[in-house]
């Protein structure tokens, strides 16, 4: 058994992470992805400024959320008339999907140092896992693309679609660590929503990270104060070694 | 007006093709993505074997159909217990998935003659259409990563979930038809199956050129005689000069 774990029983035991804006860059990915659809479907045909485009798409997400099906359709029957008068829509759309998961293949990676500092902790003792918000394919996808699924524990993925818990609900973390079976302060959430990771976690006893790296909550004030503040993942790893007292991998030490 | 039009009023004036084992080889494809997806999911630790596993994918690929949504979802509950107990089953499912797509996105292509031979009969005065039985966004992505759709005129792609009719119902053929304007005398289809394209075709009043290429269909037997064979596209492009007395761009007379 390891030094730390012999010091004080409630000594970290797991680290749950969110995906999106904590694993990789979901704006850089979303715009990217935006772009390329965009471009696809003015590939085809469409009488429409890029800009008004990219504009149009952004409301439609917005509208009818990151994960609806129909987005290009949408897109569409919100231009002009003239716009699309004499294309064939359904091949426009399809272009716009395949933008979009040409996007997907290429272009959705992790953070550089985000597996790096995963393998590193994956090398201690501690449990790594995953709680996320969304629809559980997509997310079990990200995790395979990005490669982070490597060095988590496949029995430690909590996706609200398939346990019926969303974030910043505590019980979606107290119900976490129950599968895993140690108690709330033994773990630690690192996540980049002021309140759906910091508040939904603290709620549920976890020790709170706020990833506030880089996305659309950088400026958001959730009711609780975060335990730590990173700004990236070598950041997080001072955090663990340093704050919680977990010895690393003898090449990190050195 | 180019010369073999004028010669009779009822020349070829359009061609339309079938997409699947007609311009790429499904079988082919599906073979190498089934293996790949398998891969992915034996990567995740799936206890089983590669051939029960494939085997077992095939079955439900007949019995749920080719565009049902949960293949993978449907094998792992079909494998023994054993195979999967211990593992977090939908990043098994994301894995096949993934698996799946990598497939569409690095080996989805033309056999090497069809785009050549379309974009030869793109150069000519005929319309060059699609009338596919298919899910829309699918048959159109298809035609997209294929490149097939450079050559294609938009407004003459016809995808039986889009119309509404499926083949073999020669009203698929004579909705087509009518939208583009020309009698079926006029139009030639090209497809692999005897009795969805072939008779399909007939029925409607169409010349009909069977594609005896590659898939399941190499031995059924229709109920009518299709009006040419052909085992590649320059077949194709023989029927059309010789059979159809169509006058071909210069580089291919010569």
């Amino acid at each position: 058994m390891r030094q730390w774990t012999r010091r004080t029983p409630m000594a970290l035991r797991a680290i749950f992470f969110d995906i999106d804006d904590t694993l990789f860059s979901t704006s850089t990915f979303a715009e990217r992805a935006r772009e390329n659809s965009v471009d696809a479907m003015l590939g085809m045909g469409v009488r429409c400024g890029r800009d008004v485009m990219l504009r149009e798409l952004e409301e439609v997400v917005q509208e009818f959320s990151s994960n609806y099906e129909h987005h290009y359709d949408k897109l569409l029957s919100r231009l002009p008339l003239e716009a699309t008068i004499g294309l064939n829509t359904p091949l426009v759309v399809a272009a716009g999907v395949v933008g979009y998961h040409e996007t997907k293949f290429r272009e959705l990676s992790s953070y550089d140092d985000v597996n790096e500092v995963l393998r590193i902790l994956s090398r201690t003792d501690l449990i790594l896992g995953i709680i996320s918000n969304g629809v559980t394919l997509k997310q079990m996808e990200k995790l395979i693309r990005l490669q982070a699924y490597r060095f988590i524990n496949p029995t430690a993925i909590f996706i609200s679609d398939h346990v019926g818990i969303g974030k910043p609900n505590p019980k979606l973390y107290r119900r976490a660590l129950d599968r895993v079976g140690i108690a709330p302060s033994q773990a630690m959430y690192v996540g980049d929503h002021p309140v759906n990771d910091v508040d939904g976690a603290k709620a549920a006893g976890l020790v709170t990270v706020w990833n506030r790296r880089e996305g659309k909550h950088l400026n958001l004030v959730g009711e609780t104060s975060p335990d730590h503040v990173i700004f990236n993942f070598w950041d997080l790893l001072d955090v663990v070694q340093e704050a919680m007292g977990v010895t690393l991998p003898v090449e990190v030490q050195a």
